[in-house]
């Protein structure tokens, strides 16, 4: 089962600036071989299930290492089973409407 | 690694009324003897993080086959190094200082 | 318009405990009259549309005020317009399908 | 107070595409003046607080207008104090890292 992710770990417990914590999930989600997409309130990635929740807990573990004794993730997680869709086709989907 | 999780399973594509898939999920997670509080915009899981995942697995693999053609959920997942917390304590640190 | 909402504020750069701030929210839900629940990733409130993001606004000044530079909050934010459903009314319905 | 936000709406009870309603969203947001990006999970904005909840409440007027029962939205919605930030600024800061 393939699911498209919107993944946004927030570590506690660090100070106000968190973005040494996301590079090192992005690290991890790319040393996994997914492929994903960083926008400025998470990162999307495309992915099938087996492999995204190992990451993610990589990503915790990683982050957690780093000195984080706090973390709360939001994650939003889509499949369908009616067709395959990627990430580009998504916004593609909304765009055509727009034009 | 124990995780807190906050879980809400959205099928699209079935009408408007949810909640006998939102009760699937509820049986599989029961199911996996994880421990749960059902509310207003989800369930709560206190867990091992291998034993979430699966479960959650489960969840969009059971709403799929009961015809869902899609599936939009959104996890909030917490974790913590620095000392055990329940689902109970959360709740009681929170009410303690409204008292 | 009414909605259901379940609402988590996470203050950041304020260490690792943030019940204090969680509860500082909760009486700014209260003092607005809100019906309200809180669990243990979140707080869920059943409220006219309006009210909701003055509460939140006034969760967020209230939580700076306090001494958080930064807060990620995430809000699920629930209408519909076929019939009214309450909070109670969502998990009596799940239930209902559980028995 | 000026906030980020990532902003997912979900109608329900319309069948399984919804582009054509998160198409109206954007045009919604578009006629706001906000500063947003479509991305593959949702649409991030940069915006002052009152203006965004204004501009989520008249997408889920359209929505629903548009024939849809009922809509479950995710929001994530950060604030800082302590110094300006765009939407521009959180990505390049995750990204400086990751050189």
């Amino acid at each position: 089962m393939k699911a498209i992710v919107d993944l946004c770990v927030v570590p506690l417990g660090v100070g106000v600036s968190v973005s040494e914590y996301v590079a090192a999930c992005e690290r991890v989600l790319k040393e996994a071989g997914l492929t994903m997409q960083l926008h400025a309130y998470g990162t999307n990635v495309e992915v099938e299930w087996d492999a995204i929740f190992a990451a993610i807990k990589r990503c915790h573990e990683t982050v957690h290492a780093m000195g984080a004794p706090r973390i709360s993730t939001v994650i939003k997680l889509g499949t369908r089973v009616d067709r395959d869709q990627t990430m580009d086709d998504k916004v593609r989907s909304v765009q055509t409407k727009l034009r």
